[in-house]
């Protein structure tokens, strides 16, 4: 780093919409720098990524290795620390009172998924555990699950995994399913699905990976797979700082080409109100994102 | 292909936005089925890709073979034939007669590339001849290079040229640009760029790779690339007989879902109106067209 150096994009994030911006960033000649505490981001977490194009099966940490390695290929900086605050038009202030000044702001920090918060859901988690049914389900072909949750997301993942589960059971704290009717029906007419309401998963126990669920009214289920639905939560405590605006569900709003309502601000991947989140289409918002910042920083 | 059989889905294309398509619909246990004339599309041009996420270069041809591999492992099946007609709703019928039903079509047609049908071109072709600046810039370091057009996309791939090569002549058979002002003004005052107004380039010659240009005028220019930028025709005219709405370039108008006018016929990658045709924005439509056609099939 140079002293008093100004970036012409910093990228805030490391998970695939990150990289991808840093990479497409980079070979429009703009200088790059990445900021993030957790490199790689929860891509990190899948056991095996199977939908990644071109790549039958890659443990998620060795994608994203690759990502890594070509974005340092492209001379982008990377600089393993949290961004904390935002100041002036743009400084990034990090947790270690590091002070970084750039033209642009590209914000790929991914979601938090909500958790369950109970004993062994982090030692299981890509053991059994999954955040994901479209990444996950064909990896339990004939096994027994259970769904936690019961909105929208939590039906379709069950629909989902009944075409590779043998059983799956749906847990679910209120007395009826708040999805979309058509979900609904889907899952009540499933005869592989069995509801199990008004309930909590408490603990979660295995060996080297899961084997059962106990309920918070000690019932036990033999399970191999648990799956994680109850929505995620968009890290975007900075960009609200910054008045970027956010849906309903705090995440942010871009339009087709990234853009916030922010000039010289963008988002790319999980953070934004996307309608599916994926490696593929957080890489796809990358790619945009950092176009857009090279077209800004043009003009 | 069983007799009378009902595909969920039909993808008429191979390139990266069918073949993300095919996998997602896969995954999606959707009944899948390809029917590309030209396995792998214009990516097989690209003599070497460096913007495919955690590959630093790969040659288009193997990249794409990447992309058959995985479709073929999850089971869509490929028929290699062009679809001619499409009649009822839906019945693909190929240029060998052959006919297919389905429930829902996915168009990933892409583009094809405007050229200038002169001696050379097609000889060169990933060999000093591109049709994508923002692939192939960074291969003509310290080289001599042209681009051949005047509008928004050649003056933005002279300005992205200006980065990497020493010397950068735009070609253009009118008297003046025909860009936005901003991207006019970044080329003229650019040292690296030459302008040569109402000129036609006329021939590409070299051995292996390109060595020069002549134009029509007989002046012979020393050149290692020329960057074709005179626009691209989206092979719509299929879904243009389905009354599929189409925008002023002829581009399949899609919303964020990639669903397009008509219900059960999706499109994705450069055959609609992104705002940037890439390959990793071409998979990503991939996908969502695949989870649109899937939530379309589950209603």
């Amino acid at each position: 780093m140079v002293k008093n150096q100004i970036y012409d994009t910093i990228i805030i994030g490391s998970g695939p919409a990150g990289m991808t911006a840093a990479i497409y960033a980079a070979r429009y000649k703009l200088k790059t720098l990445i900021i993030s505490k957790d490199v790689g981001g929860v891509a990190n977490l899948a056991h095996k990524v199977e939908n990644w194009p071109g790549i039958v099966s890659i443990p998620g940490t060795e994608l994203m290795q690759n990502f890594k390695k070509h974005v340092t290929v492209l001379g982008v900086e990377l600089v393993e620390d949290k961004a904390e605050k935002i100041i002036n038009k743009f400084e990034v202030v990090t947790a270690s009172n590091k002070r970084f000044k750039s033209k642009t702001l590209i914000f790929a920090l991914g979601t938090v998924r909500r958790k369950l918060n109970i004993p062994g859901e982090d030692k299981f988690t890509g053991k059994g555990v999954s955040y994901c049914a479209t990444c996950d389900a064909p990896f339990f072909k004939d096994k027994t699950v259970c769904v936690v949750g019961g909105r929208n997301s939590a039906t379709m993942a069950a629909s989902l995994l009944s075409q590779y589960a043998k059983k799956i059971y749906i847990i679910y704290r209120k007395d009826k399913l708040r999805a979309d009717p058509v979900l609904i029906e889907q899952v009540e007419k499933n005869p592989k699905i069995e509801m199990i309401y008004k309930s909590e998963v408490a603990k979660i126990l295995g060996t080297k990976f899961v084997e059962k669920v106990i309920l918070k009214d000690g019932k036990e289920i033999p399970i191999e797979g648990v799956f994680v639905e109850i929505g995620g939560i968009p890290s975007t405590g900075l960009a609200k700082e910054l008045q970027v605006k956010l849906d309903n569900g705090s995440y942010i709003i871009v339009d087709d080409k990234m853009q916030t309502n922010i000039p010289g601000i963008f988002a790319a991947g999980d953070i934004t109100n996307t309608p599916l989140a994926q490696i593929v289409t957080a890489c796809s918002d990358g790619a945009k994102a950092a176009y857009s910042a090279f077209q800004y920083l043009k003009k």
